[in-house]
């Protein structure tokens, strides 16, 4: 076995690629690379060999960057682990303990990642929202999560959500039914073209949920002067937190908090956020995000190899620690 | 040309296939066909090949069958005419008049057949819904529509909306969300099976507008022992009243039908959609649909042939009426 200090690797496979980072457990991560290419979805859910194909060279490379050829930790979390990740789950272990010679494995879906990025290894609840939304709380004894089922089923007070909102409104206007906005319908034909476009454009799309996130801003940005478009940044905000407080722990003081892009939206969207959390949830103290998905993966290497994960570890669909034998 | 009494041929064309009708026009249909494959759409919209390929064969048979050798006006109503007519528009009129001897030929959305199918010729709104929702009116100047959107942009109110407003409250009963449905958590735990499985069954589907709308009548048999289906199916009556609302003529005592498949809901629907009529539309006249779509390509055919359609027909989205010289 090659010398030196052991070190770990976090991924975060999302949407928009793969994030790598390798370090010494405790420290900031010591090298950062990206494929921007995501991940491929088939029959058997998330391909663990089209992960590999793009992790190995970059866990490689990095561990040299880093002057640590010894990776003995690797944390990968990924988007649509829970029900996307059988493949992951069968193959990825052995092959990064073939390939990389890693000993411990953690496979987490990125809500956990996302979870850990911004409250550490405590007890609380995160928000974790772009085009779509989920909400996972821990008290430390198991994990709760709420929605992210997706645009059709829920994603309740997404950015998939509020855009298609806008979109409904904006049409409303357009057929002089109750409910409309012209300035989202003005918005809508700028973003989307004539209306009567819109359909056959939208719908034969592989990225609708995509597609109606994109107006979201829109949305965001009528809301000072259109009483519509407030009104669904409202409805966003309580649905938001109805999420929030499905999942957070009951007792004590638990922390609460938000990341990913929707948040960005800003004041239009956080100032009725704000209301509603603390209208629900006013035991909880509400912290800003301490970091990313990634920055999650690296705190649970951390953990791991100090042997003090301290999250529920046994919900396969959530967070799952392998350890493996090496070659 | 042969002699004999002078016919029409009346066509629907919608989701479940092909319905025909020949007569007289005047008179009921001497003879019905059907054909149970719905016209393809492809990258021309409607594809008229397709729609030819079937319709032909069936006119000649049942022309013969009614002993009436001639079919000198023809009415086709179909799905998708307003924003996926184009082909239709092309190539329907000169194949109707080269292969059938036609000489007049009135093509029209499917709203517009399903209009003169509950309300005749008169001024008045019809709301026409299944899994899909759209409203028409004339105060015979002109057509108002509104709605007909498609599941995600609208369609509010529809079998689809109705599905995935039930699905969204089994969803929240899972997740400890608020506004959720224990009751309407079995039906669909019943219905499609483990909750985790169901993105991963439903997005993948090319009729998802149809598997949402699949649910709508369970949510109709939980409305009497459950507030929040009996909410859905009264949210959903606000907005099937307020697209009735935007299409109705102002002025007189107009009419209003509803028609499709949508309204064999019965009572838990029925009930809350009076009220709200009844609320938005207190001038207006509530009554039967006298008869279904084909029946009102029926009666535009016999309109036609006595030369007195009255209809607003300089829309050649929703009604276009073409003469054709005959070969």
């Amino acid at each position: 076995m090659t010398d030196g200090p052991s070190g770990y690797l976090a991924v975060d496979s999302g949407g928009s690629g793969l994030r790598v980072a390798v370090g010494v457990p405790g420290g900031p991560p010591s090298a950062h690379g990206e494929s921007k290419e995501p991940v491929r979805t088939g029959a058997r859910g998330i391909d663990p060999g089209h992960l590999l194909e793009q992790l190995l060279p970059l866990a490689r490379a990095l561990s040299v960057q880093a002057g640590l050829p010894r990776l003995d930790t690797a944390v990968v979390g990924a988007a649509g682990f829970a029900t996307l990740g059988d493949g992951l789950r069968a193959e990825l272990p052995d092959a990064l303990a073939r390939e990389l010679g890693v000993r411990t494995v953690a496979l987490a879906a990125d809500a956990v990642t996302a979870y850990v990025g911004a409250l550490g290894l405590g007890p609380g609840a995160v928000v974790a929202a772009g085009t779509g939304l989920i909400a996972l709380g821990t008290d430390l004894v198991r994990w709760r999560r709420a929605d992210g089922w997706g645009h059709l089923l829920g994603d309740c007070g997404s950015g998939a959500w509020i855009g298609r909102a806008g979109l409904e409104a904006a049409l409303r206007a357009r057929d002089g039914r109750d409910g409309g906005s012209a300035s989202l319908l003005a918005h809508a034909e700028e973003a989307f073209g004539p209306m009567p476009g819109l359909p056959g454009r939208l719908y034969p799309r592989s990225d609708r949920a995509a597609a109606l996130a994109s107006f979201a801003p829109r949305v965001a940005s009528c809301a000072a002067a259109d009483p519509v478009a407030a009104g669904i940044l409202r409805t966003a905000a309580r649905h938001i937190a109805e999420s929030a407080a499905a999942v957070c722990p009951a007792e004590g003081e638990p922390r609460i908090a938000l990341t990913g892009g929707l948040f960005r939206m800003g004041d239009p969207l956080l100032t009725p956020l704000e209301e509603e959390l603390t209208a629900r949830l006013p035991y909880a103290r509400r912290v800003p995000a301490e970091g990313d998905p990634l920055h999650g993966s690296v705190r649970i290497a951390a953990a791991l190899a100090a042997g003090s994960l301290g999250l529920p570890g046994d919900d396969e669909r959530m967070l799952q620690v392998v350890g493996v034998a090496r070659n």
